[in-house]
């Protein structure tokens, strides 16, 4: 095995020639068979195999910086660099992350997690470098999906300005997680084929007798010539029109071709464009043809690329995806847009049923969200469905483009709570605390299924904005019988006794429903009130709970701070109320990849932990009885 | 007087030829005179008054629909739909919004504040018009400041999907608010110029004679040739690279050449962009040579350009102005970096003295943060300087890229609290409660004009993230005497009683001392105490209140929701404290332009209302006793 040869960083460089291709081709095999077992993302990282060993052929780690961008692509890097034993552990809790962490690695530069950061962070280093009078090389690695994002130009319009070498490389594959779209996207599909350069070369009369892909001496030539020439023969004119030399394309899967560019582009002052072309899923013939569903994937079967445990019951993204396909065929006006995220958020139907009123933008959550809110403006519907953890890049959009004015945009927001073993950056557990800061905005969360598609319903002829969270994985299907009509502010009352009231938010239903039942076993009258919205509170409610009860408990699947249980706390601290309070909610901290149930495990608001405190801080000290 | 018969909109279009360079002189005279007298934004609205005229003459409002990027240009177009009266109480509480309103005219078709949102705003209106079948033109006109947020390049990235009319002006003066940064700058800095055109023309042998500016049969020439040789001919190349169609430049200030290509480009199929030159300030002498200080103007002399009061105190952004110049003296590792906002955040003298660590990102408050977070990672001490409203945009890239790391981010947030005459999309009424919900984040407040220069000396050592926020206008310069040094997450206690605890946040701890003065004279013990730390709380200081004050009244210049009261509130819950609290905030709402003090009366949070509150909620009733 070369593969074995591999303990650290730049052991790499120790391999001869011959044993580059059996090395990837290891690799590959050794992503496909531990992924298959952990699950994590495997079509991306299949795709980068030789990309990777290139930059680490070309470069020096750690002293020279590698940024991944977005970072679930970095599995190779992680076995280049000596975590191969950490994939028995991958995305599991205290085990090794699916993503670039400092703490796990030197050779890790920066955490990623959320898209298109890596220009903006390779700019950083590139910067400090010259500031400090450092000598080290920095590379972005960006994927085209990643492009679409506003923050990559915002940096590729700053990247102009660097005078010493910064490389940009742009790890092009056709698709973001799933196809890609747009204005870019078409120019890149320009680049890739060699009739576009054909087209020039006919076209026009020039002083270079031979265009080549990547030709020896082409770049100096590049920079002597002057803009107007410079234009002709150079491809990628979108990236030297914002002052960026382009290089490429060139094969991703051809190592000595990529380290041989990376050389040549390390050598120039100024900002380089590498452009690479990679195949999404390569070498494995399943993720190949479905790379989508192979982006992130569960366990599955080698031989036949099926999962290994089939879902028996649905999740909240398939109830989702059910409703939005009758209200779009019930309503004309209904709209639904995502930001790259068509099967995730499982608008998939709809596009199929509705090609017309489906809008995916990429990876742009700010412009789906100000876009969403004209179409409002204009008298549609729209719905924006999109993860707890991305809509966090249009906070402002949401409050200064949707709720200023008023405007009914839906916000299915799925992944909302914890969501395991993606880790930090993905955990949706401030989304109650960001969006109860926005006036105006509505905030719901449903017990079940049955609930998620009432209130999509609901939300849709609702005329101002609202925003509906549910989590990850299995839509709950218990409490099928409390199916009162969703009224705006109202919460719902369970089950009505005395002592102890449960009042409880979306995921947390569930999860009160378990706390009850122990309650009861033990002796006390417990109440439960599915408590529906998050804003408005349902005041109504909580003064009557206040009136009849000893202790109520608030339970959330959000951070503690500018949470649902804060602001219950705020009402009943202003109504100089003296009811006992216990809020259960994630504490002030980040939560970690892992096991969901242990995660909620260690943030203390599964049955066990939320049981212990009721006890702890007042029923074993007398404050509460039977 | 031309400007009489202007009543209405499209009254433009009964004006004879010869009266229109007329109309523009008036409009000018009359902006000048009225902005002089109200302040406001002068020196963009005098660059747009001819496209102003022109977009009226081109299309029918309010049918078609004209989008305002920022929307501080819009002056005229207010004008032109009957608004004139308006600018008498502009920006005066209950007067006419500096900014275009949907509820102050049909003509207005969707509120703006905030850069860089036009396009995806057109997109919206566009596609809602092809999905609806209706029938109006679609224009967003943005300027080319704008155009370095991301925001626009995620819209120009979907733009070129459109397969209907949609107008994009590109209005570029060269600058945002001050000089304009970046590759994008420097492409547009090309097109403007006739020598870019005569360098592609001697370079390459052309099958076109000549290459016009603005060309009769330019348009469908474009569209009939192969994408390489038109790269050739049309300068815009980075947006036709887009797939948006590029007409133009044309002269910003002769209104008929506008108008004849608003109707050429309002004749095509799918996306276009008209570049347009204007000059800001245009028409007065001292708005065309200081641009920057004309952009936003406080009442002027008309005759010497020169401000009509004299600021006689220093405000915060000079106190701070003053402080990182002094860092940057003292420490190499300090780095300011700005997003468009050099004079705004009083970085200016900063970049004159430092200009290796200082950076200009342009609009693109989300690059600014992660930059500072690599720069931060890199081992350098980055200052963020932004206004709190325009923060808002980078609330993801604080928690995902500063915070999961704990990196050294100083966040310098000015205009924090009531901005007053900008009104609802500027008021930085938030950033408690936004970066209050990120954990790792340290929030502090100065009471006055050392203590910011204090804080911010703190916070450039401290080793995690720091937000220190402080409000617009004239720096407190009382309670000298108190000076005690930072310590991390203490409170200052100012004057110790009994009875009633103040527990007041930067700006308001001014108002806690009038408050606390007028209790006294009233025979009150009160006690006050300067909080310093939105976060982390000094629960230490809060217990010892709890313990000795019958009521703890908190007060602070934010929304309630998610902000610091809360968790003061949060935070007695917890401990199940018995004490009595008042939480002074602005409540769940958006707050509308006007005078601050008038603002601080509606919203609750001055002295009268907080004194009001506290007899009748507690005193009254006899809860709290002398």
């Amino acid at each position: 095995m070369v593969l074995e040869k591999i303990k650290q960083e730049n052991d790499i460089k120790k391999l001869s020639k011959a044993e580059l291709p059996v090395l990837a081709d290891e690799i590959r095999d050794f992503l496909i068979r531990k992924i298959s077992v952990s699950g994590g993302h495997l079509a991306s990282n299949l795709g980068v195999v030789e990309l990777t060993m290139a930059l680490h052929l070309a470069f020096d780690l750690p002293k020279d910086k590698i940024v991944w961008d977005v970072g679930h692509q970095a599995y190779t890097h992680k076995i280049l660099t000596g975590r191969k034993a950490g994939f028995d552990e991958l995305r599991q809790y205290g085990g090794m992350s699916g993503f670039p962490k400092r703490k796990e690695s030197d050779c890790d530069c920066f955490d990623t997690g959320h898209s298109s950061t890596s220009i903006s962070v390779g700019l950083g280093y590139a910067l400090a470098r010259q500031i400090k009078g450092e000598d080290y090389k920095v590379v972005s690695v960006i994927g085209d999906g990643a492009l679409t994002g506003g923050m990559a130009y915002e940096a590729l319009n700053n990247a102009s300005r660097i005078r010493s070498n910064f490389i940009i490389v742009l790890n092009d594959n056709k698709m973001s997680i799933s196809e890609n779209v747009g204005g870019l996207s078409k120019h890149l599909s320009n680049l890739r084929t060699a009739e576009s350069y054909q087209e020039i070369k006919t076209g026009v009369a020039n002083s270079l007798s031979r265009i080549p892909i990547y030709g020896e001496n082409i770049v100096e030539r590049i920079r002597r010539t002057k803009s107007g020439i410079k234009q002709l023969f150079v491809p990628g004119m979108l990236f030297e029109n914002m002052g960026i030399l382009y290089l490429g394309p060139v094969d991703g899967h051809d190592t000595a071709a990529i380290v041989k560019v990376l050389k040549e582009a390390s050598r120039l002052q100024g900002p380089v464009l590498v452009h690479v072309i990679t195949k999404k899923g390569k070498g494995y013939l399943p993720a190949e043809r479905h790379p989508a569903r192979f982006h992130g994937t569960e366990p599955f079967d080698i031989d036949t690329g099926l999962p290994v445990k089939n879902r028996l019951k649905a999740n909240y993204t398939d109830i989702f995806s059910t409703v939005m396909r009758k209200l779009g065929d019930r309503d004309e006006k209904v709209i639904a847009i995502t930001a790259a995220m068509t099967d995730g958020t499982g608008l998939k139907r709809f596009h199929n049923m509705f090609p017309d009123r489906f809008f995916d933008v990429g990876i742009a959550e700010e412009h789906a969200v100000t876009f969403a809110a004209a179409l409002a403006a204009a008298g549609l519907k729209p719905v924006v469905a999109v993860y707890s953890s991305f809509l966090q890049r249009a906070y402002d959009q949401i409050l200064h483009d949707v709720c200023i004015q008023n405007l009914p945009v839906v916000f299915a927001i799925d992944r909302a709570g914890l969501v395991g073993s993606d880790g930090e950056t993905h955990q949706g557990i401030f989304d109650l605390s960001y969006l109860s800061s926005i006036p105006n905005m509505t905030i719901m969360a449903p017990k079940n299924k049955w609930e998620l598609s009432d209130m999509v319903k609901f939300a849709v002829d609702f005329p101002t904005p609202v925003a509906i969270r549910y989590p990850r994985g299995e839509a709950y299907d218990g409490l099928k019988e409390f199916r009162a009509p969703v009224e705006f502010g109202k919460s719902e009352m369970l089950y009505e006794e005395s002592s102890i009231a449960l009042v409880a938010l979306g995921s947390m239903v569930k999860t009160a429903e378990e706390v009850r039942d122990e309650l009861k076993q033990k002796g006390y009258a417990v109440t439960l009130v599915n408590m529906r919205f998050a804003k408005p509170l349902d005041t109504e409610m909580l003064e009557k709970l206040a009136d009849t009860h000893k202790l109520v408990v608030t339970l959330e699947e959000n951070v503690i701070s500018g949470g649902f249980g804060e602001h219950v706390t705020e009402f009943y601290s202003q109504k100089q109320s003296e009811v006992q309070l216990i809020n259960i909610a994630i504490g002030d901290t980040y939560v970690e990849h892992g096991n969901v149930e242990i995660l909620r495990r260690e943030t203390g608001i599964d049955k066990e932990s939320i049981i212990e405190r009721i006890f702890n801080e007042y029923i074993n000290i007398g404050q509460v009885d039977k």
